[in-house]
């Protein structure tokens, strides 16, 4: 096997701990840590990418900032306040967090990526964050990964870990990752927020382009509610410490980690559908035959974020209808007369009318966890596949009180 | 007042009739009737704007054929069964429908307009229809208004009817509408189905470009779950029997038509998006200061339909970080560090940060019918209004079961 899925996170990597802390940031009765730290033993090669939305949170533009030399030493993070629409106090709060972080590790505040997620407007209560910052660097260790993935964690139902090992140029590379990310989850915006480590060595402009091109394939094709967060971003370190030769752009040791790269990323990526609030399927929409890779892409996270065809999913009813509308709307070019849609194996809908398909097979198929809806545009080559979940009575529920 | 608004709806102008019929296109137990017919006396002047959804219904298809010459005498309505991707067979029962309407009124076929709602991809019983229309021409009178509103709702909680009445160059004109809408409904898309009649003279080129006018700031302005249906379609019929001189473009009595039309549709509008699929409440978004009028009309849009917005007006949380999410993914070209935000007269936020307002107040304005959001993106004078409605438990159970 190409890459093999091992059982990990961001502390498999050579070179790479965790830790984490708790200072108070959740409501009363959330015993979860609420503050991560990621460090690497070596300086490492960074790369990211960060929330379309105009705007953008204080640790996103402390994060842009830092990461312009593109290296890095350490991430933090915080759940519970997304220090976002907080004007220069946010972004002093920021700078703070990746100061105290450096000090506590003896590295640069420049070397630091600052991340936040939770409620938007509130201020941090930046002098308990720091003790907790100063705490998480005294715990950090091999096994603190899974804390970690713990700590960035909001209306996440479970922590969201992925891990793959490989060989390349004569050493075993691996990288690990987590993320988190339930609502404001969207295309363009990748999830709320993801950390990946690898001990591979790779160039910085490769580094970035693998990233890019992974979100394109995982992140940038999941959907949830269709708001984008002011907060997201993907952050990958490679410490180089697997002793590889460095990789660059255009080789074959490039396509293998771009691979793995990927492979993370999508693993990611459903399991943040998976765990779109009040989610209880994860849909997968499959779209082949588009005209171009661009009208593959919209067709199929139309289908996937339309609100219509997710109640009918969450309700186990078959409104092919729906799929259709949602296709009519994207902006994908196609002749209508000539769609074909299937419900898994079960064709529904042939030529743009039904098929004249088994109703209680088609519940049958929508009753389980994953339900997959294949489309062909019949209208060119390109495909794509993008993934959402759901919207139940939960997702209401969820979003009515979030923040009281 | 320019323009009174009256009690009454498509049969208050002058030569216009209305009838309906029950021929069980709708499901066991549901007894509303399922044909709607509205006829003029004289021949009128029509003008219309259809869905922009690639995937047109076949009633859609027939009419935007048969309104080419711009005349029509009557318009035919079913719900239950929207006769959408039901290909060849689904356009000879669309041209069946013109064919019975004509020939039991004794107009041409080509003056009918077709709409039907209801579920995509059936096929229409189509004898029974064919008898239903019928029956509903044998019914027609100057009373049938207010069944043929009731006539094509589907989801619809409540039937969706206005009109006013004006004087205009020594005449008195009335214009009257109905509507249904209430999922399925958002910007470029009108709503569902909407029927305007009126007296007035009206140059059919002047008719067109006042019914465009009049749906750019009405229907497309509001938004309830983001999906876009195949088979809206808003007409207009002016028959001249109010005697008036022809109103042409460019002239005063144009503008008076204009106005009052759009009216007529903004209030036809609201009461869609107040009606919206599970709603509780009517949220209007104000926003001005921005830098074009494209710019304040995508910001006010993305508000009304942001389903984290909506879920935080159901739970009375004044979740004000998501309205800047939300302007901040919109598209409009702003500042967030000087976007002002008030709900009805309190400020939230000033300069992008919070105002520090009186939260139980928010709470109090939250709960009430009516939620206003008021934006000020200060970055030029252009405004916009868009109207939408919360999203609430009901949604999810409406839409969750809606075909079976």
């Amino acid at each position: 096997m190409l890459n093999p899925v091992i059982d990990g996170g961001v502390t498999s990597p050579v070179g790479f701990k965790a830790g984490v802390a708790r200072c108070g940031l959740r409501r009363p009765g959330d015993d979860r840590p609420d503050i991560a730290l990621i460090f690497s033993e070596a300086p490492a090669a960074a790369a990211a990418v960060f929330t379309a939305n105009r705007v953008k949170a204080a640790p996103v533009l402390v994060s842009q900032e830092n990461l312009t030399r593109r290296m890095a030493r350490a991430i933090v993070a915080n759940a519970g306040i997304a220090n976002a629409c907080t004007g220069e106090k946010g972004i002093l709060h920021a700078r703070r967090m990746a100061e105290v972080t450096a000090a506590a590790l003896g590295v640069a505040a420049e070397e630091v990526v600052v991340a936040s997620t939770g409620v938007i407007g509130s201020y941090l209560p930046i002098e308990r964050v720091e003790e907790g910052i100063r705490f998480a660097a005294g715990s950090l260790s091999k096994d603190g990964g899974g804390q970690a993935a713990r700590a960035i964690t909001t209306t996440d139902t479970v922590e969201k870990e992925a891990a793959v090992s490989f060989s390349s140029g004569g050493a075993t590379i691996t990288i690990g990752a987590m993320a988190k990310g339930s609502g404001m989850i969207r295309p363009q915006l990748a999830t709320m927020l993801c950390f990946i480590t690898t001990d591979a060595a790779v160039e910085p402009d490769a580094l970035q382009a693998a990233l890019s091109h992974a979100v394109d394939e995982s992140f940038n094709m999941i959907t949830v509610d269709n708001d984008t967060s002011t907060n997201d971003c993907v952050v990958v370190l490679a410490n180089g410490q697997a002793g590889n030769p460095v990789i660059r752009a255009g080789t074959g040791e490039f396509q293998l980690f771009q691979a793995a790269l990927s492979r993370v990323c999508i693993q990611l990526a459903q399991a943040v559908a998976r765990d779109g609030e009040g989610a209880t399927k994860l849909l997968e929409v499959a779209v082949r035959g588009g005209a171009s890779r661009e009208d593959a892409r919209r067709a199929a996270l139309a289908v996937a974020g339309s609100n219509l065809v997710k109640t009918a999913v969450f309700g186990g009813d078959a409104n092919w209808g729906r799929v259709m509308a949602a296709l009519g709307y994207s902006g994908a070019s196609f002749n209508p007369s000539e769609v074909d849609i299937s419900l898994g194996p079960l064709l529904l809908v042939k030529g743009g009318c039904s098929a004249g398909f088994d109703e209680s097979l088609a519940r049958e198929l929508l009753g389980q966890e994953k339900v997959r809806i294949e489309v062909n545009l019949n209208s060119g080559w390109h495909g794509a596949v993008a993934w959402g979940c759901d919207l139940s009575y939960d997702y209401v529920r969820i979003n009515g009180s979030y923040r009281s």
